[in-house]
């Protein structure tokens, strides 16, 4: 079973926590949102969304930073993804 | 009856706690909006909605995630609907 | 005496209790909003509303569902009304 | 002396408690707003407001119901004017 | 010392009491807002402001009546005046 | 060391008691907002601001009225200064 | 590792207390926003965000003044950035 995000909505799955300590990123919480690393599972196809268009600038495989409470988290076939949108993804990580 | 929703409008069903096991689906809540997984029964003509140009991005039957708190529920001959803006369906599962 | 709404309005009479239960339709309120089902009595001529262009989609005599709260109560030579925005329709009854 | 409203701007004169009941016409408040019958007594000239184009569909003479907590009473001359935008003119009586 | 106002800005001085009385002006004050006469003394050139194009409707020596709160008061060499933006004037007395 | 402002901003200096007072300018606070005078210091190249073309009207060495709490303070060097928009500024003094 | 901004977002990296005494700037914090001074170590590629064209005016090595709260705070490979749009950028210092 695979999520088809719609519109400028891009599936994410958080890195665990031994990759974030291999790769020496750790992440500082700010006052009103707690940044996150992700690893991208899924992209919307973009196109117009609220009357803009939207052009999708992240691919499957990319390391994110995200805010984390713009998004919403579902379980599917026993494995955590968040919902967002692009938007709420600030830099990759590259 | 028949429930046609207008502009930009979704009409889902939820899916039955049954049915959510043997797919092996299971959804966590987030803080502020519940994630539902629901099937699509009727689906609005999209077009100008709010002076933008909506077109319609799901089709009977899809199987749905969506924010709960987003629609309105309403029961038409002893059956639960909700109807909701397209907007707030984050992803078709496939 | 006749009620004329201006723009993007329309003006319902809430069906009866006793017609509820013939037709077999219950709606039950979400937490927000409390939907209702009612006639529409009279509606707008729609065209530009806050500069944006507006297509009516309801007619007269059409069954439809829509929010509570969003709507103003008038009565008028002793019948009730609610004058409403037709984007506060949430879906016609067919 | 006479008052002339700018932009999107009407004034209207409340109707008089004995007109309304001579007129058969009881108005009931709703929960946020209370709904008024008023009659229109001066029409601004419309044109490009908030950078949108706005046409004066109500004339002198009108009897309208409008949201009351939406304009500005003013008092010239003895005589009670309200002064709104005619987007807070739900419909006019005919 | 002139005030020079910018963009669709309108500075005016208050009508005196005395003067209110002789043209039997008499404001009653809204819930939201203290409706105020005054009298324009200087008009900002208008033009592109937020994107929009405004047209200036007022004139020096107009007698206008607008929204208390909207504006900011100065005090310039000795006299009291208030900087507003044109579209919290309501109406002007003729 | 110079502060060059970006898109609509404005550098000002706030104008000294004594000058105020050898001007003659008193400026008594409003309500919501405390009306301020200051010397223009350095002016920021306008263009696209969020969308829309902003043009700078306001010069170096103008005199201006602007809403003290729009802006930022920093101290530069020893010397306070303020950083606002441009739509901050209500007026010039001439 | 590299962080590369998304949009109009840029990284900026505080500047340390020992360098602002040495270049003699001193940040008064405002009532609602607590003014910064950092180095600007990525610059997004701007373009179209959230529908209208962004063009970046910082480069690599601005010292830069900026609004604290605006951003999100982040620490990769042990050193502190803060992501933040660059309308959250007041002024650059030459």
């Amino acid at each position: 079973m695979k999520i088809r995000p719609l519109a400028d909505r891009v599936v994410i799955r958080k890195a665990e926590a031994e990759e974030k300590t291999a790769s020496g990123i750790i992440l500082a919480g700010a006052a009103k949102e707690q940044p996150q690393i992700a690893e991208v599972v899924e992209v919307g196809p973009g196109g117009v969304v609220d009357g803009k268009e939207v052009k999708m600038e992240v691919a499957k495989g990319d390391k994110v930073i995200y805010s984390k409470y713009a998004g919403t988290e579902v379980k599917v076939e026993g494995e955590e993804y968040t919902i967002l949108r692009q938007s709420d993804i600030l830099a990759v990580l590259e």
